[in-house]
């Protein structure tokens, strides 16, 4: 008899594995069931629909040929039956039955498997704020919704009488990219988020690279604020957003505090979930009946860097575990998936932020003696047009000096240098080994130095207490607590009168030597450049006259985050 | 007594091994000697001069902020004694001499060292052919060179009657960039080459794909050609180039036929050559001569990949050797280079080809049991704005399953996706690793499936057997050789029409099942789409309703590299 595989999920890890699966096995019988109207479309793509990127919202579900994916396509391209609107209820474990509700027609039916795949995927939060119900109050999940944000944002925008305004409950990845979607549409945005800092999931200081550009593209940005109600008109329309502190006007808001995974099925039939409250899956994706695979947002997942269970929902990561859950569906539980490193990366206009690997914080709280380091540079060398800036953070382990994760921001190709750390962070690599990566060179791709390699190399320095970098955040401190210190711009003149930061007393680094003396012996030094290199230069010319306590200005003025 | 440190060599490598020994042990004495002019100076920014994108050559040696890095630049802001016009004529390895000659003097001097780098970098071959010394005929490898050459073009732009023309002798790097700088300004090129295909560094398909797309954009492309003679006019500037079997005009000629490590003061000074003809050199860097290390093009390097020596000549190297040199300088041999992996890249015009570690004729001379994916597709979800094609072909050893290299051509950020096996490469990962590396999504950067994670699953479904993926050279030496077989197109209809491709007979994907019928079942069948996929797709289905030889198109038509 022909194997039957029946997928919970229709969005992005179901189809993927229902496909690997009719590629590994043209007789097997493949249904999905899909709750909603819509399947295998790409969710990620409804912020550039809503900025109008993505013109037509079909086309997030379209093959690259124009093909639209839907229920006529899988039969006839994929010799796969799958049913929309097809509602899972329950999972009868021991007979290997999926009960399943048709949403229209309220009829209830049975399906038979031989193999199980769960790619139920996540839901969005909806928090218990009092008016959350109201009109223009949206959360952005569902393909529906997407054109319905759309129509919601255009209506409003027909009858507004100034600009629109829109609060954006929750600054992390979603929220910006909505709120990006917005201000193209040239609305005022305001991002309302509870954390200290926008994008929770980057480190404290790349984070206010990008609040500090995404306020100088226009968006108001309010930290440490939590909503306490939405407000709306007599008709039932959200009109303010109500946060302890003040009221803000809206024509229209997202609520985009975070997702769960969607586990009810899974944990009504019994199946064990793990301790991030997803589906708990083997390194083959098995859950805890092995006829049931689970992937996708759905399903736990194992942390490359960490070995650590984590949850990190994301597309990309979907479709690959999608694929091996199709395989295993198939030929038994022979293909492996090895789990994700935290990977993230935003556009937020031209600004790139990206991290993968573990955050400073995080590898701290898992016992590791950590060293970072921050280098900012050119993405081509500067005598190319277009060159842009990268910032780099690398965060190692001092023991073994292995890389434990990269954070970026800037307006250069900052993605290029975060994927190549991609490999090292999931074999365990030395930064002494990424530094030494033949990474591609010419001059429109990177300067002689890759500023990976810099940033490695940076590090290296560090470890082996050659250089003595000052992390902005911490000189930041230093400055708050009064602590005394002497500021040395090691600039030229003139950047030191073009590009100012406040305290530094200029002495540029080709005169450091001659004029040392006028720097004290008796106080902390800190050497600060444009970027950081003649810092560092700086800080081994003194130690070279006898000067102890010299430290630089990580990323110098370029690298300085901080709006104040 | 303070160490004495002496570098032979100014341009990369030699720099960046004073300033790092510098940074290492302020009180040492370190001194530059530079047979030329102008020292650090970023001689891959030639071509950009030439084209104009960088306006002032100085450009290429100045800092970042602007700082020249002349004599004053290197004593002020590093203590380095850089000695210019300085011809290192001799080493006296038993007494730690160098002796050198200053150019416009004439003067020897005696210079003393504890430890000597070798940076004498690589010089431009000038093959003998007749002719060659004529006006407006140019190597282009010095500073100085790269002034005269802009300079040349500017003056016979002005005085040409119509289009000016050049002849680029040599197709390889350095000859399509200057291709590309002249044809930027409007020249009407022709670029000759002995050997079979532009650029040799590259496998054959690939470099197929630049040529095409270089012939659209105006270069003409005369490979298998070699050069007689240059022939000049009466006042002795040269007016055509000679070949076997036509003589083609040109107002000025660039002679890029290669380069040769400099080594013929490490020869005559007794240090030991290594197989390639560049300096031998152990993991530390150092000579034959333990007071002497070398880095940069005059050294050689070991092919992380094979293990084997090699050279491949690349700024980036020169940097990264040249601060491994400087640490062992002062440390004694501490640090390691772990070698290079063969890595290239080049723009031209928009479309960007790069290779990374073992060609695929390369790995099987090596004795590789060889399996190759071509794979194509999209830099982003085709839905984005600015979604530009990405070829791939990925090599490996079939026992290991080790990615052995990677090549990759298109007008899509292939350079991201090459850098991100870097590390494979360098660690010996398979594909499999490679297939499930955590990369960056999101739509501004990717499809969920990033083009690097397609690639490697389709290398991985040919060597589980799965996929039978016919590689274009194999598919054209059938047509060749008029092998019969079935040629069946499984795109649309409509792309049919619009994106013809001569002999494919339509039968779309959707249909393929109800009538395999029409497809002969006694000869081999090849299945085209728009980039292998759908044919991929097809083949699954075919082999299910029980065909036998069925192959796809690797790549499908638009990774078709053949004008014909």
């Amino acid at each position: 008899m022909n194997q039957r595989i029946v997928v919970i999920g229709g969005v992005a890890a179901g189809p993927k594995a229902a496909a690997r699966a009719r590629r590994l096995d043209p007789r097997a019988e493949i249904t999905i069931l899909e709750r909603g109207e819509h399947a295998s479309y790409g969710a990620c793509g409804f912020p550039y629909h809503l900025a109008g990127e993505v013109e037509d919202l079909d086309e997030l579900r379209q093959t690259a040929n124009g093909a639209v994916r839907d229920e006529g396509f899988f039969r006839k391209v994929k010799e796969i039956a799958l049913l929309t609107g097809a509602d899972a209820i329950e999972i009868r474990r021991e007979s290997r039955e999926v009960v399943y509700r048709h949403r229209t027609s309220g009829e209830t039916r049975l399906l038979p498997y031989d193999r199980l795949v769960l790619a139920t995927g996540a839901r969005a939060v909806t928090p218990p704020i009092p008016g959350v119900g109201l009109d223009n109050v949206f959360v952005l999940k569902e393909f529906t919704n997407a054109g319905l944000l759309r129509a919601a944002a255009e209506a409003t925008e027909a009858r507004a009488k100034g600009e629109p305004r829109a609060v954006i409950v929750g600054a992390g990845l979603i929220g910006l990219e909505v709120a990006e979607a917005l201000l193209v549409r040239s609305w005022h945005v305001t991002a309302v988020e509870m954390a200290s800092q926008v994008l929770p999931a980057l480190d404290p200081e790349i984070a206010a690279h990008l609040e500090k550009y995404a306020r100088g593209r226009g968006l108001a940005v309010l930290t440490g604020s939590r909503v306490e109600a939405l407000v709306g008109t007599a008709e039932g329309t959200v009109s303010s957003v109500r946060l302890a502190d003040r009221e803000v006007p809206a024509d229209l808001v997202l609520v985009a505090v975070g997702v769960r995974p969607e586990v009810e099925l899974a944990r009504a039939s019994g199946l064990v979930l793990g301790p991030t409250g997803a589906i708990a899956v083997d390194e083959h994706l098995r859950t805890s009946d092995p006829a049931i695979y689970a992937a996708g947002d759905c399903a736990e997942k194992r942390h490359t860097v960490s070995g650590r269970p984590c949850w990190v929902p994301l597309g990309s990561t979907a479709n690959r575990e999608g694929r091996v859950a199709g395989t295993n569906a198939v030929l038994g539980p022979s293909e492996t998936f090895p789990g994700v490193a935290g990977t993230l990366v935003m556009r937020f206009f031209d600004l790139t932020v990206a991290r993968m690997g573990l955050g400073e914080a995080e590898a701290r709280s898992l016992g590791f003696d950590v060293e970072t380091a921050i280098a900012v540079g050119s993405d081509k060398p500067h005598f190319m047009e277009g060159a842009e800036a990268v910032l780099l953070k690398l965060i190692a382990d001092r023991a073994t000096r292995r890389l434990l994760g990269v954070q970026g921001v800037g307006t250069g190709d900052v993605a290029r240098r975060v994927d190549a750390t991609a490999a090292p962070l999931m074999t365990g690599m030395t930064v002494d080994q990424v530094a030494n990566l033949d990474l591609l060179y010419a001059p429109p791709y990177s300067p002689p130095m890759d500023p990976l390699a810099v940033a490695a190399n940076t590090l290296r320095n560090k470890l082996d207490g050659v250089a003595r970098g000052l992390p902005p955040a911490e000189y930041r401190a230093w400055m708050s607590a009064e602590r005394a210190c002497c500021l040395v711009d090691v600039r030229s003149p003139e950047e030191h009168r073009t590009l100012p930061f406040p305290g530094g007393r200029p002495i540029p680094l080709g005169a450091l030597r001659a004029r040392a003396g006028e720097i004290p012996r008796d106080h902390p030094v800190v050497l600060l450049c444009k970027q950081g290199t003649r810092g560092y230069e700086g800080q081994r010319a003194l130690e070279g006259l006898g000067f102890e306590g010299v430290t630089y200005l990580e990323g110098g003025v370029l690298g300085w985050p901080y709006g104040d």
